[in-house]
């Protein structure tokens, strides 16, 4: 497994990137770069955040939305003419998004993916998540929630006013300032976490938690005790997410069945407003 | 692990619902008693979707963005008098927002995860992603990317026209069709997922597949063979989200560093414009 994971990892960062650009995003160079320079860890996608204005097909169907128009991109914060110059190009319908950092990262073993997750969501990219293929690809997408998504016109006929496009100029470069807060703590939690790793690995050459890839069940049937220190270093390494969540019970019970915990991420209305 | 996965799930159904509303969504009861009725799974949260208008601080602090109000809900339908009369009361930043169906399923093994994750991405559920606890709980969170969220209101007054807000009615509706569209196929998807999985079990007493999690390392530095027959059944039973997802590379990699595989989800525009 070490080995397939060092040869995906070689493959992966020798390939071509397959995106138009060809490169990764200036905000999160300095976060592809630490990943990668960890043998744990290998980016295989990754977006610093972007504005976009769309003008997509007036129907829904999946054949007609795969028609859409690029009219504006950007990766910085957007002016209010960048948008009404490309506003004026739609023949469609138009949807202004505003699309937060994503970032996908292969992971070696299960321990180091969950190390990501718990980092992503301290950080607040509470949609983060695993991905654990049948050849063993272990991957964590570290996701937001989306920002924005505001259809501006209808069979290229705008909809509001140019004062609405302005406030809507303002709140999109809000959501990108936001954004590289987010990616900040990301990446300062991100260092903080593996340094703490490898001084544990110093420490202790098997510390408890590298059972749970060696040997699962033994984590998970695991005596009560052990169970419990782990559980103990999880909670003071999630302690602010726990905070978070708790504050935000107050708001997400509103309307859906739940136990109050793995609902936080999306029916956190409050919070999710600027994320 | 067995033992403890059954008390989890006895101690959550017992439980009262956290939720406000104290029960299940109508239009995901079927999901919810197929799930429960599983050994593999429960479930402890879930939404079906909703329409949500929230009237929140003007300014965008943690603390601020906690004291909003929540001006209209709907998991059905909604009309342009029941967001209207909403707005009318606005005193901060309103704002509207689709929130697609969530579900989060606490599963026995991480095979039963992957399979869930499976059906969520083959049904259309692209943001889907498994948490691995240290003490052994996994949940499999049933994700869409969201769908709207529009800024109507500014210090209670409101920044577009009655018309505009007709408009967005249609939209966040035909957004509502489309989410129940997702759920059926989901529902159609599990049903048929779980039964494949029960004729294996009793074809096969132990199916290739869950040694992966009785033993880890030996799927993960498996033999050749042996993983290709398990990327074969993968490939299978995925088909629709690999052909899904050759299409979107055509869309999604305009501006972002990728391998053009796991950078789908989040950076599908054009495809994602209605989910």
């Amino acid at each position: 497994m070490e080995k397939k994971f060092s040869q995906w990892k070689k493959q992966s960062l020798n390939k071509l990137d397959q995106s138009k650009k060809g490169s990764v995003d200036r905000d999160i160079e300095h976060v592809v770069s630490l990943l990668n320079s960890c043998e744990e860890y290998f980016t295989t996608s990754s977006c610093s955040g972007r504005t976009i204005l769309i003008d997509g097909a007036s129907q829904s169907s999946d054949v007609q939305k795969q028609n859409c128009v690029w009219l504006f991109v950007s990766h910085q914060k957007c002016t209010f003419d960048d948008l009404m110059s490309g506003l004026a190009r739609s023949s469609g319908d138009a949807v202004l998004k505003f699309e937060p950092f994503v970032l996908h990262v292969q992971c070696r073993r299960l321990e180091d993916a969950q190390l990501m997750h718990s980092v992503a969501i301290n950080s607040g990219f509470r949609n983060s998540g695993l991905t654990v293929g049948k050849t063993g690809k272990i991957i964590t997408a570290v996701r937001s929630t989306h920002g924005l998504e505001v259809p501006l016109s209808h069979e290229g006929k705008l909809l509001v006013e140019h004062e609405y496009v302005r406030f809507l100029t303002q709140i999109a470069n809000q959501k990108m300032e936001e954004n590289l807060r987010r990616i900040d703590r990301f990446y300062e939690n991100l260092q903080s976490a593996l340094l703490t790793e490898k001084l544990q690995k110093l420490q202790i050459p098997e510390p408890p938690s590298s059972h749970e890839l060696q040997d699962p069940p033994h984590i998970l049937e695991g005596e009560k005790v052990l169970e419990e220190e782990e559980e103990g270093k999880e909670e003071r390494k999630k302690s602010n997410v726990y905070k978070r969540r708790r504050k935000r019970e107050q708001h997400q019970t509103d309307c859906c069945h739940g136990d109050g915990d793995n609902s936080m991420t999306e029916l956190d209305d409050c919070l999710s407003l600027f994320t």
